[in-house]
């Protein structure tokens, strides 16, 4: 036919394999690491972005990484950190007028997949390699993008609503690549999914290195549930690999809240996101019991997981000495598949003190980092 | 032991990897075609089925391929047609005295995994390296094999019963090996399975060249629901690679019909089935939006979506802009697993205008071609 | 930054690929025999079982492997034997005082994976290359360890209890390293859970060559359903791999017992487990129909499958001719997805005689030997 050859690792792609997909006509490799600038090199913005930025599409120089993980924290304060990575304490803004604004940006951070320990608790080891590389990050700011809110974590802030509300976010793009937010569950217009579509492409679907977007969601019944939201953009699934995810919850108008409430996301850092010699197989970002949030209760609490996949691969989501009735009521399990996208909550009245794992129960996620103490106080 | 070592390369199969298993004597890989003409004849007849030919064995050589898909079309009518094999509209024979029969051919058809466009419309790009090959395509026809119904498709054309009736499917083989079709859901005896079972296989089990089968399934109270049908003869998985598999409803006695019905099948056309140099991650049979189908609905339609998954692999089901509620009502969700073999349906009232993504969330599965629009018109 | 670079191999990991982890310091890949005397040396008693122990770690030397399944037995026999490996015919000590006691060992046993038949009945052809390895099996026995009850199995004995129940499993280890046994579903207090958790663990997490640990669980209101267990001690998945998990339940009281009841665990014999050649798909166990169990029920009868999986993979669980409602009613199906560690359920009135196949829809695991034979009377 006159084309060049596929290269034979394509092969590979369908039956698990290391091919991902040709981006901006680059392939990308999982195990080598993916050039997000000169990726975004070779894509040209699309029709309905130029038009909406008046044929302005040069984009200023992204910043530099920050050193977010620098000098290591006190154990104490470190595992407290990783705490709040799980438990996600629901910080959301207060409804004005049935609308809940966020301001969020998208940012290099330096990260250490096993901070803070450099340790694998459960096998009692020393993490051996490299573990630092440049993620990306959603961060969330104060109003007008004056001051972040904290560090930049992986993942994202929760956002949070009550059916009936409005979610506006402010959108800032401070990555070297066009990305996006694209939520699921929440009610949007198409122009507000955050999903590049080719020549199609709405401007939310394409936000350029310095530019800001506004997007708009509407809580509305039948939308409750945990979901994430995630960059779409035209170097998906680049972006997302590095970090670049976040939890949503929308609760129904009058539900009480859990006692205890934790969004743990199963992801996977390989070396196209990190070009790091090995895979981590992540919860949180990070890898590893010790790392991976710790998370905390005490008998009698009510304690809701919600777990969430986000990579190329299936997890099952397991944690010991408990159990929970599936969604619908039919059946006790303690052990639950979820796919890429998919997003499950365990739920149950706390009545087991003691130290704990949770984990994914594919033995080999398990054992490159998909763990983490659950410690209840009796 | 004696027996010549089995290659290095079987150690991959429990890991995700290439070899699929041994038919007739070769081993068969997910990376080099297989020579189906070559494996039938490793392929005894067993003894039910020589018994029942009195002997005859000997089969007519098989046609050639069809070119079915020519001359590229107009990228509308291309469109609509690739509408039609996603929307699968319900024309099942009506019943009479509560048997409904098809007439189905298995045979061969040039299939091109791109056509219409030969682009990936999500990426706005297009596909490079050879997209055509020689598959594999249940086709309806006139009763008594008199004239085709239109083109060969992939999947093949929908089985629809209500409860009550009987489903007779009169089978003829025009491929160059043995095939059958093996029915998932509905009730049928052992007879009636469609599966090859070694020396125990029955006629249905071993449908040869030339030869033509009746298969007589019922519809019973208890096998309402969505279903694949595929090939289960002595050489599968390979025919059903090449695309030989199908969608099949049991419908309830009185029960409405949705205003749109999606029977959308997850699929990988890999090199042992196509012989080209890549993986296509597709969606009845075609690969990446503007191939894939186009589904198309309207605001206040009742909408239904039956997804199967028919290949190694597991996959995500998600729609951009919608949600629904799982099969028990208890969660509402808009990303679901299923795994090979399975089927879901996601219903729900269309409320939201716009163009849409449906596409398995797995990353790579994505970005290989598993994505396609849905088009709601305001 | 120092350490040595992690071998290319790694790479692989997160893509279903041979590395599974580090343990004691060595590489573990699926695709190499994992030495378990030598992983074993590198893992040195926790605080906790030194203390339990008086500082008396030393452990006895390990028998030496039993050929179990020495001289072939009459097809017939061994048949059976393979039938009760799959029915597990619910032999469950009576309650005294609300007490089920349990004596179980961990020993070696010789084990053929294509025992009795050394031949895949589904492709009607002879099983290649060599299937006999040391695995590793929980095998029954009388109170006291004054003798076995039969043969050593894969999977091991059934717990089985009632709600209210206490359930003490009196372990013995006499394997040449450290293991245990971490049940799914029932409660039990952290000390009881089996898990290996570093400087952390408890003496029933590491249960020495030689010893014995005296778990304790209660079947609580709320625990129902099938349950795995399996060994979590230092060198998980390792041993696991190799045969060290069973099935449990737990019933309501006053629950009915269906007429026949099945357990069925899908896994994998990969080299890391066997040195063997070449992967097997099995259940219970054995590969390939005429292996693995042959079930067998009646028309009329009450049936129930308990389903596991409990490797690195993802499975579908299929019966043809017959189909179920999900748990919670919604849904009638015929396939079930189950990932590593979940279990699942599928109940219906047997109406169907025949030859049918049970098996893994997922094609390569379906073609390495995951399927089985059920066959009904009339």
């Amino acid at each position: 036919m006159g084309f060049d050859p596929v290269g034979r690792r394509d092969f590979l792609s369908g039956a698990g394999g290391l091919f991902i997909c040709t981006l901006a006509g680059q392939k990308v490799f999982l195990d080598r690491e993916a050039d997000v600038s000169q990726l975004s090199s070779g894509v040209a913005a699309p029709p309905k972005v130029v038009e909406a930025d008046g044929g302005d599409t040069g984009a200023p120089a992204a910043p530099d990484a920050v050193e977010a993980d620098g000098a290591a924290a006190a154990a104490g304060t470190a595992q407290m950190e990783a705490t709040d990575a799980g438990t996600r304490a629901d910080t959301a803004p207060a409804a004005v007028d049935g609308v809940r604004e966020y301001w969020i940006q998208a940012e290099p951070v330096r990260w250490n997949i096993v901070k803070p320990t450099g340790r694998d608790e459960m096998m009692n080891r020393k993490v051996r390699g490299k573990t630092k590389f440049t993620a990306f990050a959603y961060r969330a700011y104060e109003p007008n993008f004056t001051a972040p809110k904290g560090n930049a974590q992986i993942p994202g802030p929760l956002i949070s609503a009550v059916v009936g509300d409005t979610v506006i976010v402010n959108f800032r793009n401070a990555l070297p690549a066009p990305v996006t937010i694209h939520p699921h569950g929440i009610f949007y217009s198409d122009e507000m999914d955050g999903a590049y579509k080719g020549q199609y492409t709405d401007p939310g679907g394409f936000v350029q290195t310095g530019k800001t977007f506004r997007y708009q969601w509407e809580a509305r019944e039948g939308t409750e549930g945990a979901w994430l939201y995630h960059d779409h953009g035209p170097l998906d699934p680049v972006p997302l690999f590095k970090g670049l995810f976040g939890p949503m919850v929308i609760r129904a108008q009058g539900e009480p809240l859990p006692d205890r409430e934790f969004f743990v996301a199963f992801h996977t850092f390989s070396p196209v996101a990190t070009g790091l010699a090995q895979n981590f197989s992540c919860i949180n970002g990070r890898a590893f019991a010790g790392n991976t949030p710790t998370l905390r209760s005490s008998a009698g609490d009510t304690v809701r997981f919600h777990a969430f996949a986000i990579d190329n691969d299936f997890h099952t989501f397991h944690v010991h000495g408990h159990r929970w009735t599936d969604p619908n009521g039919g059946q006790v399990i303690d052990n639950q598949t979820l796919g890429p996208g998919d997003a499950i909550t365990a739920e149950f009245v706390e009545d087991n003190p003691g130290r704990w794992f949770y984990h994914c129960h594919v033995f080999s996620h398990l054992h490159m980092g998909m763990n983490g103490w659950y410690l209840v106080d009796g």
